[in-house]
């Protein structure tokens, strides 16, 4: 697959940020079936092997559901479509990448999925106890995969005054290619 | 006015953040006509005197018109109504507001209101040359002042685990009042 012009752009900004402890959180935001807007912070798990999309993990008790997402984080803004896939899954290849994101988070990351509900008052429900998931055991139907499909990315470099919007589109076989422009800042 | 449970808790962490070029930095997000979200970063220029509300500056050209608001910034969620404050708003506080913050900001910073349309393809317009804004004129018609109105603040200190949400609500005597709930993180 021939690489996406924005996602250099993507790894290198993030390549070089590698040194912050914070430089795989990003901002999703979302609209609510209410249509109020969410916004809330994510960890950046890597694109999902061979293609463009991004992924993330979550907990199923906090998400809402989404329709389409921007994502503020440096300078990239990046516009797509969302996917969650939960435990009610059984498609062989999202079953298989819901269960290989579980296996390689780390044991303090999968009791999280074992808390109280996110979000409920405190102690509203009877204590657990200590938190402990059997490192055998495979994902919690809490725990959910997000994958983001990017359709647009708004680019914007602050200090050289560049801004390049990338927008991609799919040709009559149905591939999807992208197009660049340069924008006033 | 007696201060606001959540406002000492924000100005704390903005406190202890100082050091960093980017601790002013937030993201909003709000719910374009079409429906979609928008993600965008704005730099927070502290409240409104005499207020709870948050400040911010922006380019009329670049505004979308917004209902709501939430912010994500470290752990702060901060959802409330936007005020957009623009050049034909004679209204004698919010145009002195304005005003001031016109001549709060840098010249490099008012030079960017009479720069090219934000966001239209490089070169599509005449250049105006060198953007020079004289300092004893008054604010550009571009130029907005944005301030937010908290109504929710979801804090979420990830460390201690410890979330707090703060809700307002208005007496029968016109007066705001905080109340603050422990959630499960």
């Amino acid at each position: 697959m021939a690489t996406s012009p924005w996602r250099e752009l993507l790894q290198q900004a993030m390549q070089s940020h590698k040194h912050l402890k914070h430089s795989t959180h990003l901002q999703l935001a979302t609209v609510r079936p209410d249509g109020r807007p969410a916004n809330r912070t994510l960890i950046f798990r890597g694109f999902v092997e061979g293609s463009d999309k991004l992924q993330f993990t979550t907990d199923s008790r906090t998400h809402k559901i989404c329709y389409h997402f921007t994502n503020s984080w440096e300078q990239f803004r990046i516009h797509g479509t969302l996917d969650l896939i939960g435990h009610a899954d059984y498609e062989s290849a999202r079953k298989s990448l819901r269960e290989k994101a579980w296996f390689d988070s780390s044991p303090r990351a999968r009791a999280a999925f074992a808390a109280p509900h996110p979000g409920h008052p405190k102690g509203s429900e009877p204590s657990e106890g200590n938190l402990q998931v059997d490192p055998n055991q495979g994902p919690l139907d809490t725990f959910c995969v997000l994958t983001l499909d990017p359709e647009e990315i708004d680019y914007y470099h602050a200090k050289d005054a560049v801004r390049i919007l990338f927008k991609s589109s799919t040709t009559e076989i149905g591939h999807k290619v992208w197009s660049q422009q340069e924008l006033n800042p």
